[in-house]
């Protein structure tokens, strides 16, 4: 068995915000077309929260090097 | 046994964006046929959340590149 | 033991497309039967969405070529 | 296989807070488009509690400084 | 392989509370926007809820401390 461990992290790391992001962007939908004149807002918030997850599964990249060994 | 860790890694990383971007159109259509007025902006946010899911799985193909070792 | 990881790896990224699009074309059924009418653009925006949830297990299978040793 | 333990122990903890962080921001666009002239405190309140789930990931990162070897 | 396992607990006692948080902020969300009059009240719960739910992934980072090795 070959590989490296740390990509397994980043395999974890991706579950998390893979529902979450799917869950929140398809709750921005159902919003938005039961009010669309809050579309401008949602949207906004939306990348707000595509910044605050994405991050989470971002960081399983570099995680090798910031953990101590 | 042989073969990769890193395979298993992408397996992982799948399985988040898999029900994420299930989620996530799902609501979509939903949300569409309440609003039908509102198709041409839902379709392209949906595009958007499609790209940030989907990004996260197709990271795991190459994250043996990245990982340190 | 004997077999090898690389078919784990397929196992595990069949999971997440697997229940995936099991809600989105769940829901999509449900906003056809609500809109009748709008079936014909929910068809279409149904196969945009199993071509790229689909494609996340399918990469499951080949991973092992394109994952470095 | 090369890898350090560390790094999957934070891939395990970016799971929660990524489906927990979908659910919260899903829930806040919902409740924005339900009552809109609450959107500035959702919005508030919705970075309370960002920064309660958030920290849980990132205590992932540092946490092999913390626990006792 | 290097690492500390203590740290696999810590990653592992986050998954629940991540969630946990995120459906209990989410449907203080949702409660506020339904009944705004009572937003202080559901405030000063949701932090009560924070805090008892918050704790359980604290712990995982002292566990090791605490168990009988």
């Amino acid at each position: 068995m070959e590989g490296n461990l740390n990509t397994v992290a980043y395999g974890l790391a991706a579950i998390g915000p893979g529902i979450g992001l799917g869950i929140m962007i398809g709750q921005t939908q159902a919003a938005m077309a039961r009010q669309p004149e809050m579309a401008g807002q949602l949207r906004t918030n939306m990348f707000i929260g595509i910044g605050f997850i994405e991050v989470l599964a971002l960081l399983g990249l570099v995680v090798g090097y910031i953990v101590p060994a």
